[in-house]
């Protein structure tokens, strides 16, 4: 087998740059007429027939002969066994990556995640009140791999949060993965179970006789499942609606080329529509990126996947500068963003959109997805031009807090009021005008 | 013409009462196949032919005979001589709103919307970096009756956030009112369009000739509106999908009770489906304020719209003590909450769901809506659940930052590959050894 990879490369002084460069970035999010009918008629079903609708598609998609879907339910038992069993250096690993995450998370809940209040001068106090969701419940694929980082993504800010009660699902095969189940249990999943696809997502939106109806959904998943979360958003909250994992990587050549190339491998082995881009402004260090792709590619056990990856997806783009790579890398908004440069402090500034920006030569994406402490769901297809990471605010939420003196009711009833007329809302007029004194 | 609004009586004693409760709460969020085509076709229509697919439903619906999508455009010019048109003491009133949602909203800002960053012991930098998102879309529901005040509550945090261009659409007849232009130039709206419909939305997500493509859309608006947000989110943002308005009030017998009663009907002139909920231990005091209610309600303007929405929607609770009505609250998770007692802030604390918090017998409502500070723009129909109230944090976003140190690398390093491995991603795991000294 002789596999070849050979992202698209580019050059912005070229004409046509600008339509290229679209044409390698268009990935359509647009849904699929079929799989939004299956997927309508799973809910519905789901929300009337409850637990034997779930066991039903359950079995029927993941290949499973349950009798009931208590026998589904992951037992705690279970989760700690599958703990204790790992060898020391893997639970150390896991143990390592929870204890870095969790305290990143609890900085994030201290920076941007308390209530907070103020008087203003007539007496008035102002403030927002900050509590978590009281359930959540954490989706997690198992169909084609088994992610048991993306356990401790999902959970452990949750858990920050103070969420007081987390369901995790996660389809068979995922389940069966000793890994897995290990970082359920260090992450303080409450309950599992051995379900997933849209009946997962209902079961949890709408609940059923054993699944526990919750107040939000996160976690990432195929189609099936990125179709149901929108359809039940509103009767639950949502995080985003993941699309396939990017990286751009912004050099100035002073990184290995080795390294450089193993990080656009490392996103382009999660599937075949995973998008890696290189921008330099030095060509000689582009064409060793693409030797050093040529070199390492046979030795890596995904190479199939990266090779079609890189060549369908990929693309090695030759600026003017470094300021026009930043400018095109804020047009892309990729998930991951790495600052391949000697210094990276010079051009982060200028980065506007980004899910995580990865700064300096040491910093691979693949110790940001694992252990150093930032969340990995991010943003994908652009949507970091207006969303953010997974967080401790995903699992918060706000109050307004108002309570106005018999002083500050004079001075803003009669704004109210004034206002309330204009609108032709009456009772709001004379609710305010009440509370003047007469 | 003789009206009665008689909202349903309730005790917590009564057997049947969670049924009935539920049953009174009962609000089917559930999108209706008919709206979805229609709106499926019309943001197809629009972005395959821009401007001139929003001319004609625009046109066709809104009863225009526009001959280009320019015409529709409303000029600075346009919106300053609303503004300065104004009446002084309208005009004053706007300003004084405008100035305290302002200040709210930069409060806000400050506790929870700027970046942070720290190093941990090995040298490894991280954070989060708050941006802004670059073009907002702020729709503003212009058919059946015109609401200044959502202007300011939807651009003063955009404005606040830092969003560069802030675009306005509004459909006819509400962008002929005066005060609704006057708060869009104060507000500091970019451009503004009278459109309005799927079709605003759709324009907005995906831009047209004239109307620039934005990255996140909000604002309240119909069920054709709420239907194009929910289809168009993940190529834009969205805020949130409203349903009808709803306060709940929980007494103790403490607040006059036509105050109480005016604020119910305050919520109730908004339109027929607008729910109002009273909670008393205190079974003289409910039959008092009905008696408020039989009393006042001949005098209100809206009094058709205050009986239909207080006889179908509404309720007053008899409860065992303010402790069972706070857990009741927090089952109906409402927009609008007051705590209509002599002592608020012993029980704000066992309140975890709403939108926002009125505390004592002075804060109506009224006074939040206007020109308290904080938005009004709040999660309806139990949302309050995972949601907040519309804030400066929906027009940012966040980007984590990840420097890690040639030190930091050679303890994460080990880490990431062995969970990297768990997971059989060895591109990971090779990425993150590279960086090991050997």
């Amino acid at each position: 087998m002789t596999l070849s990879a050979r992202p698209l490369r580019l050059s912005t002084t070229e004409g046509g740059f600008d339509a290229a460069l679209a044409a390698r970035l268009h990935w359509s999010a647009d849904t699929d007429a079929g799989i939004e009918k299956v997927v309508a008629d799973i809910i519905a079903d789901v929300r009337s027939r409850g637990d034997a609708a779930v066991l039903e598609y359950t079995n029927r998609f993941d290949r499973l002969a349950a009798t009931s879907l208590r026998e589904l339910e992951l037992g705690q038992a279970e989760m700690k066994a599958a703990f204790e069993g790992l060898p020391a250096r893997q639970r150390e690993a896991l143990e390592n990556a929870a204890r870095r995450v969790r305290s990143y998370h609890e900085a994030q809940k201290k920076a941007s995640g308390e209530s907070w209040s103020y008087r203003d001068a007539d007496g008035t106090l102002l403030g927002q009140k900050v509590t978590p969701v009281d359930r959540v419940g954490i989706y997690v694929p198992g169909g084609k791999a088994a992610y048991p980082s993306s356990v401790l993504m999902n959970a452990i800010p949750a858990q920050v949060a103070g969420v007081a009660e987390i369901i995790m699902v996660v389809p068979h095969p995922g389940a069966q993965n000793a890994l897995l189940l290990a970082a359920a249990w260090l992450a303080g999943a409450t309950r599992a179970f051995t379900i997933g696809g849209a009946q997962a997502v209902a079961a949890l939106a709408y609940g059923t006789e054993t699944v526990p109806r919750v107040d939000k959904v996160t976690g990432p998943g195929n189609a099936y499942v990125a179709s149901a979360k929108r359809r039940v958003f509103g009767q639950v909250g949502i995080d985003m609606i993941a699309g396939p994992s990017e990286i751009l990587v912004l050099a100035d050549g002073t990184t290995p080329a080795d390294w450089v190339a193993m990080d656009l491998f490392s996103q382009a082995e999660h599937d075949e529509l995973a998008q890696s881009i290189l921008l330099c402004p030095d060509a000689a260090y582009i064409d060793e990126v693409q030797r050093a792709i040529d070199r390492m590619l046979p030795e890596m056990p995904r190479a199939g996947i990266i090779a079609t990856s890189l060549t369908n997806r990929g693309a090695l783009i030759r600026t003017r500068s470094m300021e026009e790579a930043c400018e095109i890398s804020n047009r892309v908004a990729p998930e991951h963003l790495e600052i391949a440069s000697a210094d990276p402090h010079r051009w982060e500034p200028l980065l506007r959109h980004a899910g995580a920006i990865f700064l300096g030569a040491y910093t691979s994406e693949s110790l940001g997805d694992y252990c150093a402490g930032p969340n990995h769901v991010l943003p994908t297809s652009t949507t970091a031009r207006f969303s953010s990471p997974l967080g401790v605010y995903d699992f918060q939420k706000r109050s307004s807090l108002i309570e106005v003196s018999q002083a500050g009711a004079q001075v803003l009833g009669v704004i109210a009021a004034e206002l309330a007329y204009g609108e032709g809302l009456q009772a709001h007029a004379r609710a305010a005008e009440l509370r003047l004194k007469r």
